[in-house]
């Protein structure tokens, strides 16, 4: 299946990435419904004009009709949908999600569902400091990366589609990266960073930081308002990967630490210039997507 | 002296903050002039129009003129030129400073510099990933904040116009600490923000992460390119304050650590809310600002 061949869309969970992908969607032609748990966001949505209908059941002739299903749940959420539910979606039909965690996830989804229903995983690299169908906006894909997930159950038409769906919602870029690739990836890029803007918040209760700060405090700790219950279901559902990392991150700390008690400018000014470098690599890169 | 009786300016030091505030002065209507290292960084500002004239010896004549003078210098650079040429500032000239770090430099000036001539220092909490007057932009200081640092020897008048010198520069808050609560302020909010970054940069080699990464890292890392000299010298003028920071800090993230390695769900979740709630009374408090 083609992205050009889809017509019908089913969102199901209308949060804030729900929302984003349903606008983005219905502006690009396709007839998007959901299933999702509040009447009032499926109202404000239908009242926008960026879903066609949707429903707080699990509808069966919603799931029947749709060509392309997407997942916006939280992962535990996701897992015991498709457990009471994944029997109703109908051979042909191709599922995605948008779970920030994939170890936990593909492998027993790709298991429960019935034959002839591929589900080939996705992660979009975009959010918000805020939550909830309300505050959805497709723009925040446009600087941002889209991760496609295969695994060897995957066909390359599902991936195909999976790239285009990428690429229709607006991502700037598209990659692919194994299951392990991707959580140890994800521990050390967003769980990691998370963990660091968490600490340094509650390291200070000073509540005049604010009179105080410069630039970089305010950047980092952007993300310390945080959503606690689905930030600690994607930290212990990742658990080895985001220890890992914070272990590496915890050592080179360390090192910076030594050197500014041992008075070692020059160990110091290397780590300043391969700090340097590397984001400067990053920089690079940047420009090229 | 109120700022509206001060017409000569004299900036020593023309880099990327002596160039910002030589461009918003010179705006203002000041009659700015400098002393600086490089005859071409002269030339441009001299052609750029925003400043009168400049030279690269200690001219008398240009320290003689100014009734205000402004170090924009490093830390050593700054201590050394006053106990050189600090005789040669004349009786009634107010001298104020930009320098990052205060313990190791406020004392000392105020001892070397001669009588009638007044130091008040002050902490402009503003920057950029490059440096170089070609870089200086007073736009930086529109959202940013600006710390003055009295000492018990400083008057009021000095005090009060080196506010006035921070209004005119455009800074969104102008606040005053001493200098020790400045240099731990600081050492939290500044030294140990750029001890985390460039360790989160030392952690990982990877020259892929551009293609995976979400805001968050992108955000932490953006001032892991940094200028090595200057932030090794901040860091070593700064040792006890920022290493006790950096314990502060290491004490939260470890705690997180064991959160996780325990699968402690709930004390993780408290350390979000936490931090949540601080971040929105940051929040507030930049709305108010």
């Amino acid at each position: 299946m083609k992205i050009s061949e889809v017509k019908n869309v089913l969102i199901i969970g209308l949060g804030l990435l729900g929302g984003s992908y349903a606008k983005k969607l219905t502006a690009e032609g396709f007839k998007v419904k959901v299933i999702t748990l509040n009447r009032e966001d499926i109202d404000y949505a239908v009242k926008e004009g960026f879903i066609v209908e949707g429903s707080t059941e699990v509808d069966e002739t919603l799931i029947s009709e749709a060509q392309l299903i997407i997942f916006a749940l939280y992962p535990h959420t996701f897992i015991e949908w498709v457990e009471q539910y994944g029997s109703l979606i109908k051979s042909g039909t191709v599922v995605t999600d948008v779970t920030g965690v994939k170890g936990c996830v593909v492998e027993k989804i790709q298991n429960m569902l019935p034959a002839g229903v591929e589900f080939i995983s996705a992660h979009p690299m975009a959010g918000k400091d805020t939550s909830g169908v309300q505050n959805s906006d497709p723009e925040i894909f446009k600087k941002a990366n889209y991760i496609v997930v295969p695994t060897n159950r995957n066909t390359p038409d599902a991936i195909r589609l999976c790239c285009e769906l990428g690429r229709t919602l607006g991502f700037a870029d598209i990659s692919s990266l194994n299951v392990r690739q991707h959580d140890e990836m994800i521990a050390f890029l967003s769980q990691l960073t998370h963990c660091i803007a968490v600490s340094l918040m509650c390291a200070n209760g000073d509540p005049n930081l604010v009179r105080y700060t410069g630039d970089s405090f305010r950047e980092l700790t952007r993300i310390a308002n945080i959503n606690d219950e689905m930030w600690s279901e994607l930290f212990l559902s990742n658990r080895e990967a985001l220890l890992s990392e914070m272990d590496g991150y915890r050592k080179a700390f360390d090192r910076l630490y030594d050197t500014i008690k041992n008075n070692d400018r020059e160990t110091m000014r290397e780590m300043m210039r391969l700090s340097s470098a590397r984001r400067k690599t990053f920089n690079e890169g940047e420009k090229l997507i």
